[in-house]
């Protein structure tokens, strides 16, 4: 199931939580931080609310089993909103709400991070208080589903770490440094003193910040998470179906997510844009993309991958790629 | 209702929501745009689900009566969401997730617009498709509660036409001219040809697009709403309430937002901020300060509450206010 995910998200062109991951995810699993094959239990629950206990196992497994669960409950009861406690990294946010919308649900999913992953700054702040915070949503049309995964703060912080790397500069707005001054250096935000990456939104970054607090309270404090303590979990993540035959039904559902798209892409192109898509439309041509032609994978990533293999006794060559 | 939400608004800073409308909603009640006093019909519902026929009564009334729908079936079941056809303009989003908050629960809402009000483009495009498809939330505290309320585009179109009016610039980065090249220009916006507002997040836009796109659907579509046809209701209003003893308990919940609040408010301010705030604190000290001084109204303003009064047969002079 992880192996799965990790493909997944590099076949959508999400390289940063695709199979680059692996060595970091193998270290986890060889030294206990994650938990492989420990049971989900369920904490407490209605017919339409659950807390689960994912147990440190692999989040990708947990959060699969946490998709199932909401709806299984969404079905039966119109919806469903479940949340984790001690669930380790998910990887690709948008492929659980992906997995509602499949079938013919809504899915609303956001996704913290414990103490240590604080990188953004609050709004006014220069000192981290909050994960890059993610929320994504995704409802069915009868093509692809219009997928949204986005982090509530300007930029990951992969993004940083790789423009230190490659010697480049981050785009400007983006980041502060440890004195909380904007700069575009990357060796500016590691410091020491630590900078901060911004909450989204520029100089409207009220609202990203804003926004990160409500995924705080939906995926970490409504289970009972301290977001002002580390916790063993690594994410807290929560998952909203809405089963849209509670309301105007199934069929018109997708009928008119199907014309807003079709309405949205209507729209003549602005100035530098050869057309206007509906969210999940790039990701979605890039996996028919790599599908036909192959993921790309560099050098650093491809050590990776032979570093994770000699942490389990077994011995890659580069040319096995 | 409708005289206190309009007043509320002001108070809590929101002019654009508040008594300046008076004159409209006036017109639209005699001319039967807006049918006050019609009742609201609940047209299909669960335990946690409904969708409401606010039957053009004043948003404002029909919106507090969703309130306690929802309200009431989440301390029955945990949670609710709530949509509503044929609602009129609600006023100010923040109001109704407040009044969740006040009954310690969380409340989040969302509100589209209706197709003659598609003035914010499609990421990449150059005609309106959405409207400026507010997003709010609210959480309980011990003191004021957490409110953030969003638009999903860069600016109102109030704050253009306002612009135009008092013959200044737009910020950059919010509008685009007829052709769809960036303007700061009000009168570039409203041509013709007709410009258009960009979707919130610069150069990101495709995050507030989404954003715009998840509000159509929850507060539209799920309702059987078809967002390319013009409705008779202003506003595709949803209310989602989620009662936190369905899941860490009411009081550990409350207790944890302070904690959060407290955590984001102990960051070191950045250079140019005095202070890190949690979203809704400016909106509450304006509250006290315009409770203490009174609410500043300018002449524009009183004109229309001068029109508005005149409409009803109603004399009032400059000098009454």
């Amino acid at each position: 199931m992880v192996a799965d995910d990790l493909v997944e998200a590099n076949l959508m062109g999400y390289d940063s939580h695709g199979v680059m991951r692996l060595e970091t995810y193998v270290d986890f699993a060889l030294t206990g931080r994650v938990k492989s094959g420990s049971p989900l239990r369920i904490v407490k629950e209605t017919p339409v609310t659950a807390i689960v206990d994912c147990g440190l196992n692999f989040g990708q497994v947990s959060a699969a089993q946490m998709v199932n669960i909401a709806c299984a409950k969404a079905k039966q009861a119109g919806m469903a909103y479940i949340v984790a406690k001690n669930c380790c990294h998910v990887g690709r946010l948008g492929s659980y709400v992906q997995k509602v919308a499949e079938l013919g649900m809504l899915g609303i999913s956001t996704c913290n991070n414990r103490k240590i992953g604080h990188v953004v700054a609050p709004w006014g702040g220069r000192e981290g208080r909050l994960g890059t915070n993610p929320l994504a949503f995704a409802a069915p049309t009868k093509g692809w589903p219009v997928v949204l995964d986005m982090s509530t703060s300007m930029i990951p912080e992969g993004k940083v770490n790789l423009a230190r790397e490659e010697r480049k500069s981050v785009p400007s707005g983006c980041i502060r440094d440890g004195v909380g001054n904007p700069t575009t250096d990357p060796n500016a935000f590691y410091g020491p003193p630590r900078g901060t990456i911004l909450p989204f939104g520029s100089e409207y970054g009220y609202k990203g910040y804003g926004l990160s607090m409500l995924v705080e309270i939906m995926g970490g404090i409504m289970a009972g998470e301290d977001a002002t303590v580390d916790q063993p979990g690594f994410n807290g993540f929560s998952l909203i179906a809405i089963d849209p035959e509670a309301f105007c039904g199934a069929t018109l559902f997708t009928d008119l997510v199907d014309r807003l798209c079709a309405y949205q892409m209507s729209a003549a192109p602005a100035p530098g844009f050869n057309e206007v898509v509906v969210p999940g439309v790039y990701d979605f041509r890039m996996r028919e993309k790599r599908l036909a032609e192959g993921i790309p994978v560099d050098d650093n990533v491809w050590n990776a991958v032979v570093g994770a293999a000699r942490l389990v006794g077994i011995t890659l060559q580069p040319d096995q790629l």
